[in-house]
């Protein structure tokens, strides 16, 4: 099984996805990050769930987060809607983590290696430039164990 | 909302509990990682699933992950075998990941600020000083984002 083989479908976003939108995607997919690709369909990074919520805390709770529990939980629901008026670009950290990519021919011991090495619970997979999909350590643990 | 009501089942294992059961645990339910807890259900730490890789690389290939494409694939299949006659304990590393956790009565928004300060994907909820369940990002951002 080679990488190209071994690649899911991964969400993706834009750095000009609504921030709203790119939330959406994490919450019903239940994914932890996301993938961030440019027009050419080129992974540039990641977008952790943590950065989208840092985003919507209110400005005095992102400096003091002991002052979070002042906070009127009645309109924390509302938080959220903060993201309608944002992109993914505004997310990003500064410092923007790099996503691990390996090409469509990468074997299975290598995509683990890459994995290993990077502590990352996820690489992209490349084909040509472009993003054919991911592979997740819980996909590639699967192949890896044997049977039951 | 406070946590205490936001906490899911989260798969634990223990540190004796067999290194392929606990793969077989982040394969199945397709996680990143698992919470391990002590003999009195209090968190200790967090198994990534890319250690669990790291694991059961060959010895070369985690000295030099550059041999991993010289791996035969054929025999990639059983190298998930050599977990079995491992536990949880061996395969953590060294500098064991510090588990972000609040207390039952925390609420939405501080738990945002917990997520956003560690830059965690998930957080352990603690009841009386026992794991009641975890919390994810995704989990956290469906409750504060604005109907759809």
């Amino acid at each position: 099984m080679l990488a190209r083989d071994l690649a899911q479908p991964f969400p993706v976003v834009r750095p000009d996805t609504n921030a709203l939108a790119a939330a959406r995607l994490l919450a019903e997919h239940r994914l932890p990050g996301l993938i961030v690709v440019d027009e050419a369909d080129r992974p540039q990074t990641v977008l952790p769930g943590s950065q989208v919520l840092r985003f919507l805390l209110p400005a005095y709770v992102q400096r003091d987060p002991s002052l979070a529990r002042a906070y009127d939980e009645r309109t924390a629901d509302r938080l959220g809607a903060r993201l309608a008026e944002h992109t993914v670009r505004e997310l990003l950290p500064r410092e923007r983590a790099t996503l691990p990519v390996v090409g469509g021919g990468a074997t299975a011991v290598e995509v683990a290696a890459v994995m290993a090495r990077l502590h990352s619970p996820v690489v992209a997979v490349l084909e040509s430039d472009r993003l054919l999909g991911a592979i997740t350590v819980s996909g590639l643990l699967t192949l890896l164990l044997p049977a039951a």
